[in-house]
């Protein structure tokens, strides 16, 4: 081992001063800084007399990309609602439940929850259920999304004596559609419609109905499917249609409720506002939802290839491999390989453990986990011309590390792609974002970020390229545009 | 939804006798039918006064893929051992840690682990530690592998009067250093590889030394690799050297000795015996390896890169599309379309969160969780003609549900390839396999097999070509040859 | 240690068989046969801004003898009521409170819980509280007492849509106050005290009101005090209040409601039913109360002596010593040597942490735990004529070991003396007796229960004695006379 | 409540500032200011195949008045030791063993701790245990007492390479048996208690042997039983042998070791040191045994009621009744009475559940706890003249609260006895007192501390009178006279 002699490392000569003292737990958004998956709403109701609580752990277990904070679940059972909420991954909340048989009844909502407003305090998990005097949980709700005028609502009802337990906007949607139940329900979520602004997909049960509605205009994602004539599932994405046996319907609409009745048989609609323009959140498609998810009838997959090829046509280069980020850049890549002829090498190997905490002891340490989440296979890039190819850039940190790691592999020249535009604002419609000081396309040029990076060559996909693939500009750009289609674009900051 | 009338499901109207009686947890093997990762062990030693535990956090969780049952971390400080370990993965049990600041010394090993002998109890986590009559520890191992003559040694041992606190094979290496301390460390290892039998690869500490051994014929990887000149790193692959900064410096030999000593600095050597003939076991490269690690010098992902090329060589056929199964199939798939031509699709969708049981209240139920695993891309694949590349095929159950995936899908032909022979005999040597009736291979010709699986063609990797690709016929390919380079071949059921 | 050679204890000689598996646990009723304690209740209203909550402590740790299973407290703070209550000791369930500056508010009630209706699961722990829609506490009540229509209530109020959480007939009480809300506080007593019957004291606050009262009998007792003419007290007897430093004002009255109002400050007083007539429970000057209490001006002690004297005038014996049963025959047996100059020996040893179970592998080693309980000091004893003074005998059982360890000490007479009138009829209306067939006195003549016991004489304390005594009829004597002030004497087992 | 108008209690005003900010426990040494009950030590070895574990439950609950804080046991089964200990009462310790067959052995030693040296942490919980290299037990032991040079042995047992896991003196005499068991377990004790010096009672058991050994000066007490000739029993005190059934023998001699072994049948003796002086504590008459146990033959019940004779003797008063503090006061009245003519009475009652702490907001609340633990019937002793008799006066402040107690119920004149002669100096061998700075009578003389509690006369029983009623000086006085049969008279304040 003679010739290791001269490699020094400061960061193993610890100061001996601070030796253990200022421990400190790196946090996870060190190693994953992307934006943050929102939640996930699941419901299913069966004029059967079935049990749809069994298929619903395969429906949420298909969301959980959207949030593995925590999950919950409340059904309807026999004109009673069981809840269980906790946190942690579908599976262990559902193995938590001490008597499943309570659960087994025809109605089941469910949630899978990334924090996007309100604290991390278990009141703000969801479903959000009201109870009558009793105790007695009469109304369930999940909901995806976020409210832009929850704060003034949340003092209105508190005025009028409502008292909340939770923090989170979701809140509101519950006490006002509590409040208004001597409407009815379906007049009781219309009022609740009416005075909600900002974007939200909810389902919900309550002793004895099943319901969905959106807000108007489909902002997060719901679709509608049906496993025969009389059992409905309505979920954040197809793909948990697949995992219950479900066939797609179509999705719920701008401003629709979907819901059962007492009286007659059947899922009814009802169109709280007409003409409501479809504004779905473009951010599912380029890496919120499941490739093998469709959304409007639009398949996650396809939009992400023809990312790829769209942004070689937008600028070509030369160079020997193409390489995704894993996972949502891998469909692009290989797109960006299909229309180029550059190979496609699967050579950035991602850590799927990433999500908890390290104990660090020293800031020199800090610094050298680069590459604990992508670690390169080096033979396959050394030397090589390399096209890499990621979603987007929200802080620029993990693009700066991946180019560290790529260069001290020997990498040749580096090309670095975005398929989405420069992120330049953030979202207060249901996405976790940094703050616009923190967005690096907010506070760079793409020249000024190509420097800051160290890369060769740089490039975003244009706007009018990403409206072709989508095929319609009807869709919510807000991150790219700072154009939000509800709301004043001001941060919520509801309750803390 | 007039057209979904006829839509009928068995397992929806479920017998309202049984209902809410039969319910059971669907275990994880119905839905991940492949061989188990077997355990990862990770050493570290620094002459330097510094902190080695804090980068064996970074070196386990690299090796996370070789066992999220428990982890277990024995560290030397200041003439102490301190342990912990406890179900849960490498960055959970961390942790759990009360007092950090105790674990800094400057020696660490740890262990992930995956059970392959013993039961499941706390007592048969690793680490094992020896103590002494004031309940101090004096001496840690962690072992990888699988001994084939425990059952008489623990027998032979406990005459004499030793007494075991646990039910693995790995005790009994402890116990035999234990025992044979007042010949020295590494007197006391050298007697311990002179009795037992079987593969082991190991790393320990007592309260001032460091450890690692390798049997006879390397059938387990184990790894060195060097921070600095006082800096040692052994592990179970490189990944693992590269996630704590380590340079790779060459694979422990079959029947070497590494250690420290009190009175020379540096690693030290020692070859129990000359000459041993190297055996790695194959299915590191095919399956459990990280693509990102070398071993014996060999990349693992070429190997499998290769394997898919080396498969259309001996097999080639006329498709649309070339589809690797998640994740070890994807760069055989890769090499597939490098070489054929025909497109690799990335349409097969894994659920990273299998792992953990559902509620399942019948059995038609059960039946229907084909797709929570894999779900494919279905306007990719419909009337397409698909090769499919697994790694293996082991009992031919997910072999069965994937194609039936397929086939639902409209998928027009199918050609399976496995990119290793046929599996036949079961591992005795650290991996847990079926026994042999549950071995497909072991109990179908390749043309059955392929009726039973109802695919257009079916292939396996030949042994010649196994060969060809990783260089050497110096491996172990017991679980496709049947004849294993040590014991009997029968299973050491230890202690259940 | 010769002379002990022939000491054979069969029960040191255990089956091999049977042993190590037929372990039980010795209940306590084996070593404590006694009539059980009821229930303790406490309230403090305060109009100062002041902390009643530190001195219900004193109160509630005052009456602990009436309940030893759980506490519960309810406290009024700003509007709010915060609620805590467990198994254990008072000062047990005090210590858990994590935020105790929640719980200094001016109005607090307490319980001290024995089982007496009900199971012992922690649902029906006291107070009992109800809530409105938002899940805050609007009314919390705690009870002693039986009711005995209790389950016709509850079928009826189940009619009427009221949902019970507990099988405890003290919930009847609150869900009828909660129904009746909208008559006033007052109102809605008055209306709940007319449908209910049997035995019943209870204290209870709103979020901003305090009240007593007591069924049209008095039958539980329940006193009034005052700390100063703005701070109020009530409490099952008056030694809570010395514990709180309250004057004794007076019983509250049969058929009394006293409460404080919103519009005029004061304690107020509201006769539901005029002229009831007083029936106080003679037992609980017997053996429940404390002796340093005093109920409706009587002092607890002064009747035990009184017992003592009057037995010996109603039948006097010759003897060398008298000795009382601890604690409460000690003051009996007191008036008793003081009026027959037999000197009073204290030589029974009471164990005073009997109360909980033993793990006894064998039915002969059951048989041995005789004198656990109480041991007696030999020397004192043996070769003399004793007098023995216990409260009362219940089952017999308690009394024939008490005899046979008398008789094991060598005693050369013994006269049992019981202080209170045989009990034939077991109590409906808040004590947990035996049923009639366990009872030993409605089973035996004296002179046949003298024979059991193995006695020289046994007398009871005639009724008309004990009449003279209390100095007045007006007690309920019902497990003397089989004849209650209320309800059909039958047991209410209302709910399991 | 006119009447009342005027009564203030400044303690109700409560500073609004302060308010729920200063909240502390008060401590139940406010409450129960005696001398502290030490430990409680039992063991018992059959040479039947017996269970001696049940039995113990019965023996260690008999000396549960010795030590509430914690409970331990260890039993030999079958060539194995089984141990539990835990913080609780006797029998709560017992409830939680999961697995009572395993403990179901031929011997078992136990113990009652109240701690006297060495802080409350668990690892100071008895008995004892040393473990061989296998984490198997092979040795316990259980102590009563105080070690004079634990600190030195300590010292040099490290130095020797002995580690220590735990802050009691105990442990030290555990680490020398352990250490010197090669001399056979006989001279191994032999080689212990030639090292310590101080006051201790041990008994013990290893895998396969049971023993018991007293200091040279038989401080503390313990005694020898038998069941039959083959189960012996060894117990703090003779209460504690009539709870398994055991005829009492004769007291363990001081210096002598008791023991089985396996060669002879029988329990052996051994004098270490022929011709000790006995020098039993004094106060384990006055105050700590139980009435009903007797001591060196001596009847602890009849040694308090002579000295209730004695101390009338020294010092007739005229007074109308006598009244004992609970419950070692009560025989000393008793005794009082009979020779001096004037009526005992039981009239000052006391709460049985003190020993946990209350939380008390503000100073001037605590000032008022006065009467928690001891309530007077007012009745019974308003205006009369009252002879009080307690077994000591330690701190004082117990007194002083006692007499103002009896003031402000209206006693007339108040003549205060101490049936022990005054505490002047600390002990050092076994029992908790405070330091001579908060003796009273080590900084008062008679007539100042009359003067300081108010009363009319203050009594303390002589030196002389002591002697005379103990039939001997041969005891420990030292806290009466500050001259200690050994040691240097200085707190061994060991570890902490």
């Amino acid at each position: 081992m003679k010739e290791k002699n001269s490699i020094q490392n400061n960061w193993l000569a610890r100061d001996q001063e601070s030796y253990g003292r200022n421990l400190f737990r790196l946090p996870e958004e060190e190693l994953m800084d992307s934006m943050k998956e929102e939640c996930g709403i699941f419901g299913m109701y069966s004029e059967h007399d079935t049990d749809t609580f069994s298929l619903s752990q395969f429906g949420l277990f298909a969301l959980q990309h959207r949030g593995q904070e925590a999950c919950g679940i409340s059904v309807m059972n026999q004109g009673k609602i069981f809840n269980v909420k906790d946190e942690g991954l579908v599976l262990d909340v559902y193995k938590e439940i001490k008597e499943p048989e309570n659960f087994m009844g025809n109605g089941v909502i469910g949630h899978t929850r990334y924090t996007t407003a309100g604290d991390k305090k278990k009141y703000n998990f969801q479903p959000f259920f009201a109870k009558n005097e009793y105790d007695q949980t009469i109304l369930s709700i999940a909901h995806n999304g976020n409210l832009t005028n929850a704060r003034e609502l949340k003092e209105e009802l508190e005025q009028e004596g409502v008292v909340f337990k939770a923090t989170s906007d979701s809140e509101v949607i519950l006490r006002l559609i509590q409040k208004n139940l001597d409407l009815g329900l379906r007049g009781a979520i219309k009022a609740t419609m009416e005075k909600i602004e900002g974007a939200y997909s909810v389902v919900g049960i309550t002793r004895n109905k099943f319901f969905a509605f959106r807000d108007f205009h489909g902002i997060r994602p719901l679709v509608l499917g049906a496993i025969d004539e009389k059992t409905y599932v309505a979920a954040s994405e197809s793909a948990a249609l697949d995992a219950v046996g479900a066939q797609y319907v179509r999705d719920i609409l701008p401003g629709e409720i979907v819901y059962t009745s007492e009286n007659e048989r059947g899922l009814h609609s009802f169109l709280v506002r007409e003409n409501c323009q479809r504004k779905l959140c473009a951010f599912e498609y380029i890496y919120f939802a499941r490739p093998d998810s469709s959304l409007e009838g639009i398949s996650v997959h396809e939009i992400r290839e023809k990312s790829g090829e769209k942004i070689w046509q937008q600028a070509p280069v030369e160079a020997d491999i193409v390489i995704g980020v894993p996972d949502s850049g891998v469909p692009a890549a290989i797109g960006f390989s299909k229309v180029s002829g550059i190979p496609f090498r699967p050579v950035l190997i991602k850590n799927r453990y990433v999500g908890r905490s390290f104990i660090i002891p020293t800031q020199e340490m800090r610094e050298r986990i680069v590459n604990l989440k992508l670690n390169p296979i080096v033979s396959e890039i050394k030397g090589k011309r390399v096209v890499i190819i990621d979603d987007s850039i929200v802080r620029g940190t993990t693009s700066k590390r991946l180019v560290k790691i790529l260069k001290d592999s020997g990498v040749r020249e580096i090309h670095f792609r975005s398929v989405s535009p420069p992120i330049i604002a953030p979202c207060f419609l249901g996405i976790d974002t940094p703050s616009k000081d923190d967005l690096i396309s907010a506070n760079m040029t793409t020249e000024e970020l190509r420097e800051y990076l160290g890369v060769d060559s740089l490039e975003f996909l244009s706007m009018d390229n990403l409206i072709e693939i989508l095929g319609s500009s009807d869709h919510c750009f807000g991150c790219f545009t700072e154009k939000y289609p509800v709301g004043k674009g001001e941060q919520a900051e509801l309750f803390t």
